[in-house]
């Protein structure tokens, strides 16, 4: 197993806002801002050399993340974890007890991945990540 | 500049519990566990390809860690990105008017760092940090 850093994703109301600081200021590459409709986001992606900064926008109020930054405010939303085998992760992480969030789910690149809940990973919502063929 | 995700700290009540998830089962490769006097914290080092995760555990009661901790509860403590120059970056950090807590400090290897207020980054404690000769 040769599990990874993929990303970190940053909650934010205002994603040109956050640019100013991130990208502008700090200096984060910023390669592409998407909307994806999927997950009612908008994504700023800021990839380095070693792991990528992400910043997200909900654009609509019902969504998952729209709760969460309503909820919580701005700040981290999720860190990414890359995995060899998300099964296989999936099935260790049953056996020791922890709570997934639904089933492993595929977009549209052929990437799987997948939620831990925050009280399974030390108050971290964690995302699994398989890379697709 | 070419700024980089350099590690996240998650703080953790009880490090080797911690590690049961993310080093056992997740399988982040566990290079060392360090007690950082100078923190007031224990930290196991999870360096992989892409960025490095630690865990940090406060060692005492009255530190900013164990603050935090006891505030807020286990999550994400801070985010490290890594620059080329760090006086450059608070300079700029300063013209935007951003702010930073205290001064530049250099650790015993030679790397300085600085903290930024998350109420300037969105949420999120950030570290910056750039690496001694």
């Amino acid at each position: 197993m040769s599990t990874k850093l993929n990303h970190i994703a940053i909650v934010v109301h205002d994603i040109d806002e956050a640019l100013k600081v991130y990208s502008e200021t700090l200096g984060l590459p910023l390669q592409k801002v998407n909307e994806e409709p999927a997950e009612a986001v908008k994504v700023a992606y800021m990839p380095t050399a070693t792991g990528e900064v992400e910043l997200i926008q909900p654009i609509t109020d019902d969504s998952g993340v729209a709760k969460f930054l309503a909820k919580k405010g701005e700040g981290l939303h999720h860190v990414c974890l890359e995995v060899d085998n998300i099964d296989e992760s999936v099935s260790q992480l049953a056996a020791a007890g922890l709570e997934v969030l639904g089933q492993v789910r595929t977009n549209k690149r052929g990437d799987k991945y997948i939620f831990i809940h925050p009280k399974s990973s030390h108050g971290v919502l964690l995302e699994l990540y398989e890379k697709g063929e």
